[in-house]
């Protein structure tokens, strides 16, 4: 039982099915709740003309999996499902439906959380997700760590309360609009006391993949899926080049569900500009004190949720504690109900040391769990390296090695990250 | 003599110093001009602010290279620069003086070209750059390809109007604004006769690094140095996934100078959507009838200028010829004066056959170069597989055959584009 793996999603979600977040909301809102509830039929219509869940899919999903969809609001239907899938503990951000957003917070803050949402509805939306989630999580403290809604674009006072007060409830990440709109970008010295505060609050700050620039789309699927990653990562190099990471060394940064494919090039591509090499020499200097690798280390990393392989065979240069697995529960893009199988497909030639960061103790230490506490759950479901068919660890080891000892290779003097076949 | 390459920039610039487009200006004009050269000085201030360029390195970069940036403007200073340089042939985007716009075109039409420009004055702007630049390209006509500024978001009767003066004036290609701003995105139909027109006339259109979201950067020049690949490239996805390049296969689009190490993941993830693999099960269908790689292969290219050592090693998931080689004379970011160093450096262990594809050929297929009017160029340039430190062809096609074989390896059924090291 010693090699048992702890296995944490660090990409879930839970919602209430959205009338029933009326209980959380303050009375004086019900009105402009009625309207929003009233708006929702045309909500889903627009979702099917986009595209980005289709009908047919849609009754399929609902039909097959009505029961596991309750543990998107329900704990113990939820822990079940955990159990089953190999999941010791979880991340919760909002939306647990994203096929008809019938789960959505009131006003549409949960992953449509925008800067430009207005601030006295958006907030007053955020908050009954954030006593809701703030109970489901006391179901089971030690195995969930929820992420409160925070449109930061508001009212810095307001901000800030919220953020205090989501964490006395227990909540123990902050997640923000990645987008800006007509706001002050996120390089603005405005946003320096909310880094603090969540700095202070050990608090990981985090976008989710979801928003994008939707208008600008059409009927056009495919650009939305393009873009769907780029628009939540921009605020790491909006903050990062203007220094929020220098000036806060504690500030923990994630962009969930945003795949990881892309950090190789975008580290490879900031060190050389900031190492001043070919094509930089005419610029002024980049203003930040730190290499960027190295603060992309310290303070960022990027929930992967569904890993692929081909990121696998990237991991010695985006880091291995930079990428924390995620099953994306109860996400019909996520690896839910068969995790199980899905990790043992992706991981099976990882090396077990290296697994056991990937999949679970990394994300305990952005998130602060306790292994401890989390041991007896992780050994009842019993996810381990044999169930990974990780027969042989030291060939996965040896299979590696070259990668490993190349990593960064602009860093390490090598010329190409992997060696050519044969 | 056999194995002399043809080497062809597909990134190069040209411009007058600014005041002296007003012989190509309708005099119509004239006073708006003197009130754009009045600003240039502002102009000038706002580039070092931004700090795209640095006055120490300015000073430098004046003084050491007066004589050969003559060739920005100077045909017969120009064809001397190339032969030094090792350069055939050459594609011509505007813009000489990358380093204080010295040579920006009437109404900062040049690399700024922007949808929102004034429709008139832009439209001015650009016939008197294309104007010039088709007399500069009638001097040693085999060896450069001239690249008209075209506004397409402006009326479309002057759209087609200028497109067809401009090839028959001896221009060859098509740089439009990369960023529409606020005039309909290019998904829309209101193109199709552009595109429709540049399929016919065997005219690639382009759009050059240098535009991006710059009001939103405030002066974090990190910022604008991460997107500034990607404003560029946006027209390509919004093209593809809208079905333009069904709906005309013999259009040929090219993004310029935006490196191209982000193509080998846009190309997986794309397909992998098209595919409908894992994650993409729920969404709609993507409305285009090709697969996206297929699409890359036969109607897009990356101008990848000074190519990587990093973006050698993708090569065959990006496509040999997807990729041509440019010196970006004569900007400071370019490989001119020392582009025969720089190729050896680069290239120097890649079989000739890729070699000969890369730094020349491709891009003649693209433009449409004449190999055989090249050839007695070529030969006098004498930059051949042994000037590129190619000393083992045999050993070089050996070293790169995993490689090649595994190539996009999500088509060809292998886990990862390259295996582990040793």
């Amino acid at each position: 039982m010693s090699d048992v793996y702890t296995v944490i999603s660090s990409d879930a979600h839970a919602g209430l099915p959205t009338p029933q977040y009326r209980d959380y909301l303050e009375k004086r809102y019900w009105p402009a709740f009625d309207e929003f509830l009233a708006g929702r039929d045309q909500a889903v219509e627009e979702i099917h003309k986009m595209g980005t869940s289709d009908k047919a899919f849609a009754e399929k999903w609902y039909a097959e999996n009505s029961e596991g969809l309750e543990g998107g609001w329900d704990a113990q239907r939820r822990n079940k499902e955990m159990d089953n899938d190999g999941i010791t503990a979880e991340v919760i951000f909002p939306d647990a439906d994203a096929v008809e957003s019938r789960t959505c917070a009131p006003f549409g803050v949960g992953l449509g959380l925008s800067g430009d949402t207005d601030p006295e509805l958006g907030l007053a939306g955020a908050k009954a997700h954030n006593r809701w989630l703030a109970e489901l999580c006391s179901d089971s403290p030690e195995r969930r760590k929820g992420v409160a809604l925070v449109q930061i674009t508001a009212e810095l006072p307001d901000v800030l309360a919220e953020i205090s007060r989501a964490h006395e409830s227990g909540l123990r990440a902050v997640m923000i609009p990645a987008m800006w709109m007509q706001a002050e970008p996120y390089h603005s010295r405005r946003y320096d006391p909310v880094w603090e505060l969540c700095q202070d609050l050990q608090m990981p700050v985090c976008t989710h993949s979801g928003p994008a620039d939707k208008e600008s789309y059409d009927d056009h699927l495919g650009i939305y899926v393009t873009e769907v990653v780029w628009w939540p990562a921009r605020p790491m190099w909006f903050m990062l080049w203007s220094g929020v990471f220098d000036r806060f060394p504690g500030l923990k940064f994630g962009v969930t569900e945003a795949g990881c494919w892309w950090v190789p090039n975008l580290l490879w591509f900031w060190d050389r500009l900031f190492l001043g090499q070919k094509g930089a020499e005419k610029l002024s200097s980049m203003g930040i004190q730190t290499q960027p690798s190295e603060l992309f280390d310290r303070n960022i990393f990027i929930g992967s949720s569904n890993t692929k392989r081909r990121e696998i065979g990237m991991r010695y240069e985006i880091g291995i504690d930079n990428m924390p697995w995620g099953n994306d529960f109860p996400h019909p893009e996520g690896t839910w109900p068969h995790s199980r199988e899905w990790l043992a497909k992706t991981y099976h030639d990882v090396p077990i040391a290296e697994t056991r960061r990937m999949i679970g103790e990394a994300a305990a230490e952005i998130y602060g769990f306790d292994l401890a506490t989390l041991r007896p759950h992780a050994e009842r479901i019993n996810v381990t390296p044999s169930s990974l068919n990780q027969t042989d660890d030291a060939a996965n080891v040896a299979k590696w090695a070259g990668h490993k000892q190349v990593g960064r290779h602009w860093l390490t003097g090598h010329d190409f990250p992997l060696a050519p076949v044969g």
